[in-house]
């Protein structure tokens, strides 16, 4: 597409910076398309996300090196959610016209963090400058490398319901520097049979209300399971909510929420095979459709979904 | 990503207009990812690109449902200039808070005209609303499917140079609305062996230059070879320059330049393949580093790149 001069400035200085070489890219950034080795594979996995500054990060208090990364760290949550392994991706930056090089280049690095630290390369990209904020997004290709893709759909009445780490108050700053679970979600579909799984972005309420909607099947979440983060006991100081609504609603945790069998429930009750990483089980699936919240006395309610976006 | 409840709306209406059921999409949208069936390839091709009101396109000028159009076919057009075959794309929009619902469903419908014209389905995306100009963009995956992908980088001194259809003055238009040449350049490439190949999206002096960096090579342009096309004499008319300046420097034209031997130059001057759509011979490729536009005089002078943005 037809580009300003800067921004071939800044394209040529990215491309520079481009590894080359990885085994996967048989043809890196610099042609009309890259080319990508799936190594033996017939098939691909696609997804593609974009992040708008006031809405997904607010560059008021985020550095654009830690927006470049959660821009390609949000698809690499999507592969981790089908329990694929990320092969590459293509970023796009739309910068707003009064913003530097030093910053456009900052992106770039956030970008690269996130690639190398995931081995995802960046393979090409498009950078457009506008009058509106600044928006970044990546689009990511991986492949199933052995492990069957993990829908959404595949949840049975009778399976647990787990989620990895500690959830809420991500807005304190882990929004922009989570880690994806991609090597978490490949350990476990290696260990166990996932039968349905998902990442938590838009907040466990509306995340499992996805989970069940997909597998057509309803939950129950024991509010006594639900791992609290610190964080979300530190805004629930601040604001005088409780911290488990901040657990349940505030999203954008980037945490594995899946389905298992009785027998793997078991197993990963007693062995936790992510080692370093909580594992919690905070519920189960049963018939019907709605989910409910199971208090600490056994008063039950409906979980409404109420996943929020951050920054309106 | 999390989401507003307009956001979710547009999403569900999106999701149960989407085609299902097609033979190289496995897991269309709805899940963290997309799969793709590739026909028994293990590489695949990618690229990306991203659209903004007042850069691309003029919404003052330009119908929603159009600017989804082009979005899609960008992207096909860089499918085209490697020879490749679409598999499939993902888009996303960032959409002006003040937009309605109508607007957007426009854009997924110029999306889906493009998708539905051209055989690749879009699988996936993602929607997000900010106090921008609308801004919409496309990752698209593609395969070989017997054609070795044809890069900017095998022209050699000796080559002709080739350009599909005709040149210049896009922007009364053609821009919203032109054909990307994924047809012409798999039967081009299954015809003669294409050496080098681009698509004109910055413009024939730019693209040119890219191309004969890329392959480091020199190139002559024949300016009384040019195909200029209506649209540039008319525009020519308006403002007084030169059609030929249209014709070399607009852009957004999204034709095919190409590169091939003296052996298949002659094939396709004797026979041309592609019937309907005209095919000009308009330079070669030499020695050296820079490209030369040739008068109708004989005169010689340096073609610089000077394709611009159209709507600054």
């Amino acid at each position: 597409m037809s580009k300003a001069k800067g921004e071939w400035k800044l394209i040529n200085w990215i491309r520079a910076r481009t590894r080359v070489g990885h085994p996967r890219v048989p043809l890196g950034p610099g042609d009309d398309m890259a080319i990508l080795s799936l190594a033996r594979e017939d098939r691909c996995l696609l997804t593609v996300d974009a992040l708008v500054d006031g809405t997904h990060f607010d560059l008021a208090k985020a550095s654009p090196r830690k927006v470049g990364y959660k821009a390609l760290a949000v698809s690499l949550s999507d592969a981790a959610a089908m329990a694929a392994l990320p092969v590459a991706a293509v970023a796009w930056v739309a910068l707003p016209a009064k913003r530097t090089m030093a910053f456009a280049k900052q992106i770039s690095r956030g970008l690269a963090d996130a690639a190398e630290r995931f081995d995802c390369p960046i393979v090409g990209g498009d950078i457009v400058s506008g009058s509106g904020p600044l928006s970044v997004g990546t689009a990511l290709v991986a492949r199933a490398a052995g492990v069957k893709p993990v829908r959404r759909s595949g949840a049975r009445p009778g399976d647990a319901l787990f989620v990895t780490g500690t959830l809420g108050g991500s807005l304190l700053g882990r929004h922009l520097c989570f880690t994806p679970r991609v090597r978490e979600a490949r350990r476990l579909a290696q260990t166990i049979r996932l039968h349905a799984m998902i990442d938590l972005s838009d907040g466990l309420s509306t995340d499992l209300a996805h989970l069940c909607e997909e597998s057509g099947v309803a939950a129950e979440v024991e509010a006594r399971a639900v791992p609290i983060s610190r964080d979300a006991r530190q805004l629930a100081r601040k604001d005088g909510r409780p911290a488990l609504e901040h657990a349940l609603n505030d999203g954008e945790d980037f945490e594995l929420l899946f389905a298992v069998g009785p027998r793997d429930a078991k197993r990963l009750l007693t062995k936790n095979p992510l080692a370093r990483l909580r594992l919690t089980r905070i519920g189960r699936v049963t018939r019907g459709r709605k989910v409910t919240l199971v208090g600490a006395d056994g008063h039950r309610k409906v979980l409404e979904p109420r996943g929020w976006e951050h920054f309106r």
